[in-house]
This record gives C-alpha cells, structure tokens and sequence, in this order.
C-alpha cells in the first residue's frame, strides 16, 4: 500500500505482541539486525495465533534486507530456534529465581503456575513452535528439552518439600505433574476453537480466572486435602 | 518398491490404528467407498502423528481411485469434516450414555476422564485436526463445537449434582473445567517432543498411569477434601 504507514494504535490487533526479553549484552552492529529480526519474528507469530510468517514478511516488517536472514540465523529455522531459545532461557530464570526465594510449596507452585501462563500470553506460539521445530529435525528434541528436564527436577524438589511440609499428599509423580500443568496451561492459548465454541473470548479476563481456577484445582489436586 | 506387500504385522509401526467406530447402517454401494476413504485416512493420520496425508496417499491406502474423494466427500476438507464428526459422533454418544447411567459423581468424572484418554489413543490426532478444520474455515468452528457445548452442559450437571451430594466443592466453573481436561489429557499425545525429552515413551503403560494421575488429580482437586 502507498503513502504512510498508518500507526501502531490504529491496527485492528486484539492485543499487542510486547517486546522480547532483552539479550544479556547491549546489541551492536550485525546484533542489532538479529534482535529486529527476533522482535518482527516474535511480533507476526503472535498476531497471526502462531502461524509461521514468510521470510519476506518477518524482513519488511524487521525493515531489513532478506539476506540478513541467513547471514544472522543460518537459516529462518534457524531463526525460529533462537526465538525458542530467548523465550525459554526467559522462563527458565524465571523458575530458578522462583526456587531460590524458599517460599512455602503451595506458595511456590501457585507463583509457578501464575508465571507459566503468563509466559503464554507473552509467547501464544511457543507450543506449536516447538513442535514445529521438534518435527523438523528429527534428531533435534526442541525447545521442550530445556524446558521439561529442569522443570522435572524444580517439581521433585517441591513435590518433596510439600510432602516432609504436610502440605502435598505423597505419590504425585513430577513427569505426569509437568504434563498435567503444561497441558492446562497450554491449552488455553492454542485450542482457539474450544475457546470460541465455548462462548468465551481470550482476553485478560478470561486469562485472568482461569489462571485463579488452575491454581485453585492444583492446589487442592495435589494438597493434603481436610 | 517392487514385490509382495509385507504382511501388516512386519510393519515397524508402534501401535496400529483401530478400526473406526461403525456407521450407524451397513454401508453399500458408494458408501462402501466412502468408509474405506475414512478408515485410509483414520489410519495415516494415527500412523504420521497427525500430519496430513495427500489425496493420493489415501486413495493408495484405500485401493479407490483418485476421483472417489471428490465423488463421496466434494473435497479433501470435506473427508477430513467428516472424519472428525464420525469420532466426535463416538465420543458424545459416550457421553450420553455416561449421564444416564446416574452413578455416584466421582465415578462419572473418573469414567469420563478415562473414556477421553482412551479417545485420544484412538484418535491422537483429533487436536490437530479440530484446529486445522477450524483453521481451513473462518466461519465453521470446527469438531469442537459439537464437542464443547454439551460437554459444557453435562459438567454443569455433574457439578451441581455434586456439590448437592456433597461429593464436590462449590464453585468450580465448568467451562474452565472443560479446558482442564481436554488441556491435560490431549497434552499427553499432541506435544511428542515433551514425551521424548521427559525420557517417556507414549506406550500403554504411560497411558495408564496418566490416566490414574490425571483421575486423582482432578477427584482431589474439585473434591470437597477432608
């Protein structure tokens, strides 16, 4: 389309993709290129409920020249795995803080859930994405795999400390426990038809209770109970 | 390749798919083609995790010719609509004759989480398929509105019946509960990679053992405790 482009406010977009989570080092020269193609990348999966954008598209709206693509990633698959990666390294510090402060279990595994489902709204295509690059390269077990080990060994940790605490009934298995949250949390953002069909609309509401429900559901699914 | 067909069994196949469930009478004539189209993509589908096969594929799979796919469905979207409402139709009649039966609401629950685990083994790619129905068509919502609603409906019943005989916390909202539990038990056979790097294999045994976990969990979790 001719003439200027019109403002970020005026797009019809239901919620806005936010920034990445900042690179540890200050970007200079080709990084630069790299966070843009990150942040146009993270932007346009976002909008488009997890759909791989083309390359063209993820370089006009990065404003960059298609070759960069390759000079920076190798690859766009390349391209996405860093984009897993950024997102995942973000939660996964996110957990070890988590673990670090000490609080009581219940405590623990309700900031855990809040955090978890937060990072889906951040990252609504984390789920397909690491799927996506799972089936990819057969030899390549994905994002999940730096997700799904330590998050394991924070939920037997837990799980442990609940039970010697009084606070978790004895027997919770922390792999079934990791596909359980994973799976609720999860859901909410990738089965968009459900969600529709159940006369609901994803917004910070709904988010919001459903958040407070699987909290409440886990607590007591995993709780002494009386 | 040239040569005999190998026999079925030498197949390095996992776990074989299942017949698909019977249409409500005997097929003939051109229905007969029409259910072995279903049965070849039933098959393939389970076989490559949910990837879509192509119209030859299937036809190949189904020993009819190409033009059968058009003949009985008008298209290969049209085949895959009615693959989905052919397990749906399955799964609610399930359902009904699950409400009927007017048993103590714990044993409801814990039957109908196991009869959707089942469900999803024998059609692990009924997520993917619901999503890329509703996907390939803005204005239909796909499998999970015959899905959704009634299943709405029949926890809503379930709940208040309940929390009536005491059996269940007040409070839970059942539209919440039904992305709970279709998000825990599709999570286990859509998100292969978190299965491998969990160091899990998707095999009865796991089935089984999610199945209990995921029972326990949701009884405790919406149960009155104590």
């Amino acid at each position: 389309m001719p003439g200027v482009p019109k403002p970020a406010a005026k797009r019809p977009r239901a919620r806005a993709a936010g920034a990445l989570p900042a690179p540890e080092a200050t970007p200079r020269g080709a990084d630069i290129t790299r966070e843009r193609l990150l942040q146009a990348t993270h932007e346009l999966l976002f909008e488009h409920g997890g759909e791989e954008p083309s390359i063209s598209q993820i370089c006009e709206r990065a404003d960059v020249r298609v070759a960069m693509v390759s000079y920076c990633f190798g690859s766009k698959a390349g391209l996405l795995e860093a984009l897993g990666a950024r997102a995942v390294s973000q939660m996964m510090s996110e957990e070890e803080r988590l673990a670090e402060l000490g609080l009581p279990p219940q405590e623990t595994l309700a900031l855990h859930v809040r955090a978890m489902v937060r990072n889906f709204v951040r990252f609504p295509y984390m789920g397909s994405l690491s799927e996506r690059i799972a089936a990819g390269d057969p030899t390549a077990t994905g994002m999940a795999q730096t997700v799904a080990r330590p998050t394991i060994a924070f939920y037997e940790q837990l799980l442990a400390d609940g039970v010697e605490r009084g606070a978790f009934r004895p027997g919770i298995d922390p792999t079934l426990l990791l596909f359980s949250i994973v799976g609720m949390c999860e859901f909410l953002f990738s089965a968009r038809s459900w969600v529709q069909d159940a006369g609901e609309t994803l917004d910070d509401a709904l988010v919001e209770r459903f958040a407070d429900h699987t909290v409440d559901l886990l607590l007591e699914g995993i709780g002494r109970g009386g």
